[in-house]
This record gives C-alpha cells, structure tokens and sequence, in this order.
C-alpha cells in the first residue's frame, strides 16, 4: 500500500477509452475528514509547473492556491491527454470534471483538483469522462490493489508504476506518507518562479498528519526543489507538471507547526519520499538504460550549484558519454562552464565513480582503459564530483542516458 | 575558390598527426599587406565562446581583444584536439604555435592567433606541430585546392567541409569576402555576454575589403548573432568557438566607416556570408537527417523572441517529432512556454509550413493525415511559424532533427 496507506483516504480507477491503448486512465483519490475534528484537520498544498503555457489543470491549480482556497476533498486525474494548449474550452472541460465529483461527494467544486497528463493540443472526451465519475466514487477504496492501479492509470510513457511510502515517530504516534508519481518523458521539473524553467510528471501524495497549511506548502516546496526539481530525462518542462500532497488529520498527535523539530522530522520523510519518487522517474526516463547523478561543490551558492548541475544533466553530449560508458570527461566540464557561473579553473577539479580524471584545471591524462575508470562508467548510477571552485555552495542532479530508444519513442509518440 | 578569394591570403595544410585517423589536420591561414599602405590598411576582428570555461586558443584571443593588438596577420589552425581544461600548460603551447609561425612570418607573436577543436583535456603533441611550422609557411597558395584542404583539415565529426563567398561591389571597386567553417556537434555558439551561454564551431572569414577596425567588429559581431547564433545542433556551447575575419585592405576603394551606406553594404555581404556558413552546419549537424526552422512572432523584444526560439530548437522532444515527421505540434508550444517570457495564449498560433495547427490559443485538431500538413513535416527545412503575441520582437532559429545516430555517434566519440 501507497497512495491509500495513511488513513482518511480512498482511491478508484476505472477506463475512458482516453487513452488509445484503452487501458485504465482515469482515477480519483479521496480524502475523508477524520471523525474528531472533521474538515478542521484538513490541509493540503499544491507545486505547479512555472512554464509559461500550461495545461487547464494548472490554470484551475494556480487559481485554487492564489485564491487561498479550502484545503482539496479530492483529485481528478487522467492520463492520456494533457488537456492543455486548449485554451478556455479546455478549462471549461476540467471544471466539469471537478463540479461533477464535488456533486458526488457533496463539497464545493473548488475542492476538487483536476490533474492530466498526455497528449497537448486536443480536447478531452469530456463526456465519456462525466458518465465515469458517478461508478468511480461509488467504487473507492483503500488497499494493495486499488494503489498499483491508480499508479498504472496515470502512466504515459512510463514502464512501470511508480510508487513509495514513508513512516515516522512524532510525540509517540505513527504518521504515514504514501505517494504514487509518473513521469518518463518531458521531465525536467521546475516549480515556482526560478529564473527559467524547463515534464510531465505528476506526484500525488498523502499523509494523514495534522499540519498546519502554511508547514505543508513550505515543506512541499523545499521537498519539490531537492527532489523532482533535481532530475531531468530531457531538459524540457512540461506544462503540466504538478505535486500535490494532501492531509488528513487522521493521525493523534499534536498539529505541526512550522519551525518546531516535528516539522523538521515531516519535512525530513516528505522530501526522502519525494527523492525515492523522482529517482524512479530518472530510472524510468524514456529510453534510459542507466542513471547517473552530477555533484557539483564549490560553487558560489546552492541556486548557482543547481544551475550547473542542470546543465551537465542536460548536455545531450554529455548523456551520450554516460550511454556509451565513454569518460569523455570534456564534456561535464564544458557543459558547467555553459551554466553562465564563474568557474575558478585553477581550484577545478572531477572525479568519475571516486576517480580523479581533471585535478586543479589540468587534465590528469588516464588511459581510458584504466580499470577504475572503466568500473567508474560501468556503475549505475555513474556518480560525478565536480568542484568548481571554494565557495559553499553544493547541489546535485540526476539524470538518465540518451539512448536511441529514446528517440524511437519520442519518433513516434503521436502516430 | 574561398577562403582565398579575397586578394591577400594565402593558407596551407599539412598532417600533424593530431587526428587519430592521420588524415590532414593543421594548417596556417596568412595574410599578406598590400604593396600601397602596407600594415597600416589591414583590420581584424573577432568573436569568440561565451563559455565560462575556455580552451587556451579563446583565453588567447580574448586577451587579443582586450588588449586592443595589432590586426593579426596569420592564424594557426588545428582539429582533433580542442586544447581545453589543459590549464596554463595549454596555454603554453598555444603560445608556441604563434610564436613559431610569427618567426616563420617575421612578425610578433601577438599578431598570429591560435584555434582549436577536436577532442577536450588533452595535451597538444606540441613537438609534432612545431616541426611542421615552417613547411607550412613555405607551401602556402592560394588556389581552389588550398581552400578545400583547409576547410578538410578543420573537420572532426563534420562529413563535409563548409565554404562559401560573396562579392560585392563598392564605389565601382569589387571586394570579395570568403570564408571556411566547421560544426557538426557541440554547435550551440554563444558570443559576447547574453543572460546564459549553451558547439565548436570554428568560422574563418576573409576580405579584401579596406575597413576600419571598429566597424570590422560591429558588422562581425552584428553577423554573428544573427547566423552562428541562431543555429542549434545539441544546445551544448563548446569551449572553442570562434568566428574571425581579417580584412586586407587589398581592394582600392576608399575606407569603409561605420554608419555609412558602404558599411551597411558590406555588413549585409557579411551577414549573409555567415548565415550561409550557419545553414551548412545545421544541415551538418551529428546524425541530421533533416532541418527545420522556428520563426517567433509578436514577442516583446528580438531577444525574448531569440530565448523563445532556442528552447524550441533545442527541445530533444520538438527534434524527435521533426525526425519522426510528426506533427506533435503541442511540443513546440510547451517548448515555447519554458523561455520564461511570457505567452499571450489567447494571441497564439502556430502555422507548419503554413498549414494553421493552434490559432488564438485553441487546438485546429485537423487529422495527422491531412495532406497538407503531411507535406508541410515532410519539407526541409520544416518551416515553423509560431506568434506568442503581438510584441514587435521576432527571431528565427535553425535546428536539425534528433536521430539514433546522434547517440550512436556520440556515444562511441572518444572510444
């Protein structure tokens, strides 16, 4: 169990033939109020994709968080069509969907959260999407099974369900996170307003923590950047990426209050949850055939150390290398020195798997046969230490490999 | 005939044993004063990677710039190894190249410039090229055959070699203007100092033109941008790039000065020089199979309509669509969407190859086997016209398609 293992909620997944294949791709997760305290323990915080054409779902999610609105009954998710590029018609079609569960679990429509993910530019078979709901809240339920087919129902190009939970302590009650995610191709996350963004990936989580609303949306945001944020299949962000993590309340101890050690111990479990999430979702980058992860040090500050990172995990030159375990070691360093960050040459140093290829801006010169080279580029994931310079910034990124595979694909993914 | 077709220079190749496969790979471009004013007509400019890590030929140049040198008199040419991250060492090395050729040539070091691409974090064989130095400079010619075997030996993964000429006529004198280019991979030059840097391209211009330094570097740098700039293979910014010309002030017309008719003349000579050169490298790029270009519309600026046009050119998802002949048109608009500028949706449309797929923000859903859009993916290049509002700023980029053997390529590059 994932999704429905924290208590207070239920999720159902049924077909609406909207995707070609005809698989299962529609689902809904629900949150039921605990008995004591009811819908005053609720919270729940949204991080949405900071592209600038975004599907309807986000526009609906935008306005549900700018709006300060109730914390989320429920999320309508489908796959198979991203409903996005669809202008006022599109968004009118996701509302639908939302009044039309809102109606079946007797709350406000904007207590409900669409969510979609794949194809852009065409409108969702809103009606057979309606005629759905009514069998799909009849039918929630908590468990095993119910968990693995709402993690298969919002695969795209993904190969297999993507899926974790986390447990911890607080003041002598269990808490429970459970989470499902998807994510293959159009992957590089970014929430917020960083200074330029670059999936689709969805990340769909759950607690029942009692938490104050403003705790879980920091601990959302600080978990999104060091975790979804940090991986990248293909450098281009979606218009539809999000993560939602909803609380039930269920659980008996105090109410979490942001800047106290029990907020510090939840945000701990939410963001080692969302990194398991998001390295699944690297391992299962279209194509891929290996991970592998950029450690940059020394850099000015932690923004500048991610930047770096994201463009050695995007270089196509440098994914290449990784595919043909080649430590064409060139590369990494010239795709750092793209990132537009100063890089002290002098104080520059990387090291492949622990070994040193480049040391204090000079070239060490390893046979590319040297057996701990070749163990290095044979690892999965490839680990990659590049300093950069003596400053205290640090950051990591993973990524996955380029491989014709990933071509084919993404060749072929609307014919 | 053209990189010698300007009156005034001379060039020669030989193999130094740089590229593995022992084909030619250095050579020594010259540039001869004319017999009436001498030195005192020759001008040169140049412009070079952005990148914040430099091979040691861009840390020579840029120094050339800065310190405001004498106009160059040779330039010393070498594929199969980039002479990058080798740290001062490399820069020693380089030095001695110029050094020999300047002793060859009779003049200061300071006045011969050195280039480099090939293979990143290794030694020159230095021995090797200094010997070759002096035959160099007694077989220089000019001639058909002397242009295609320097615009063959600054090959590395290009299939063909890159050259092109304009004449133009000023005040009743003619002047010529030839160039060699290489690029294939690593082909996302950024010059100068925009916002953030992203192949090594290495452009060689020559005229017979008599022009006022400044004014040689207004119109090369004005060029630049709008053709090296806008061409994009894998969005990953070599540490090598350069693009010099070197004027000789051979023909008889009067000097050209900035802000006249006769500059505009000249500069659009040049720039329609560069753009050529630019083509034949996207058409050259690793595994290309196809090109296609994104023009911008209605941005606020020509450099947000720049961004816009990047991140579209550089989607690896927009590249597979192009190579799949798949109109996945909902990739170049999210690609858009990522420039960080803003998008006015209902203001937006895209046309392929003129056949309207999105207008005022809504999807024209036609069916992927309508005839006209079939043959509008089908075209190369493949013609993109996407309005983001109706800003004054447009742009055009040109990228090439993704294919396997992009990866098959680099993933087999250094082994």
């Amino acid at each position: 169990m994932a999704i429905t293992r924290p208590i207070g909620f239920r999720v159902s997944t049924c077909r609406a033939q909207i995707k070609p294949s005809g698989r299962p791709d529609f689902c809904v997760l629900v949150c039921d109020p605990p008995t004591e305290g009811g819908l005053s323990r609720f919270a729940s915080a949204g991080a949405f994709t900071n592209s600038s054409v975004v599907g309807a779902p986000i526009t609906i999610g935008r306005a549900w968080q700018n709006a300060g609105s109730k914390p989320l009954r429920a999320i309508v998710i489908n796959a198979g069509n991203a409903n996005a590029a669809t202008g006022s018609p599109g968004v009118e079609d996701a509302i639908a969907t939302c009044k039309a569960t809102a109606n079946e679990l007797g709350c406000d429509p904007s207590e409900v959260l669409p969510s979609s993910t794949g194809v852009i530019g065409r409108r969702l078979p809103i009606d057979r999407m309606l005629a759905e709901i009514p069998g799909l809240i009849s039918t929630l339920a908590r468990g095993e099974e119910a968990d693995l087919e709402a993690a298969n129902a919002i695969r795209t190009t993904d190969l297999v369900p993507k899926q974790a939970h986390r447990e911890l302590e607080l003041d002598g009650h269990v808490i429970h996170l459970g989470a499902i995610t998807k994510g293959s191709g159009m992957i590089a996350p970014r929430f917020g307003n960083p200074p330029a963004p670059q999936a689709t990936m969805l990340g769909f989580i759950t607690t029942d923590a009692w938490i104050e609303s403003g705790a879980l949306q920091t601990a959302l945001n600080d978990a999104c950047r060091r975790s979804f944020e940090r991986v990248s299949v293909d450098a281009h962000t979606s218009c539809s990426d999000m993560a939602v993590v909803m609380a039930s309340g269920h659980a008996h101890h105090p109410r979490i209050e942001a800047g106290t050690p029990q907020y510090e111990a939840f945000a701990a479990a939410l963001r080692s949850l969302c990194t398991q999430l998001a390295e699944q979702i690297a391992r299962d980058g279209e194509g891929a055939t290996r991970i592998f992860r950029v450690n940059i040090h020394g850099a000015p500050c932690e923004s500048s150390a991610e930047r770096i990172a994201r463009f050695v995990v995007d270089s196509p030159l440098v994914k290449c290398a990784i595919h043909g375990r080649d430590p064409n070691w060139g590369r990494i360093v010239t795709a750092a020195g793209n990132a537009g960050v100063h890089i002290d040459e002098p104080r520059s140093s990387l090291l492949i798997g622990g070994v040193a290829v480049y040391r204090a801006g000079v070239p060490l010169e390893l046979p590319k046969d040297h057996p701990p080279l070749v163990a290095a580029m044979n690892a999965d994931p490839v680990e990659l230490d590049l300093t950069v310079g003596d400053g205290p910034g640090n950051a990591w990124m993973m990524g996955c490999d380029l491989s014709a595979q990933y071509v084919k694909i993404n060749a072929e993914y609307t014919t």
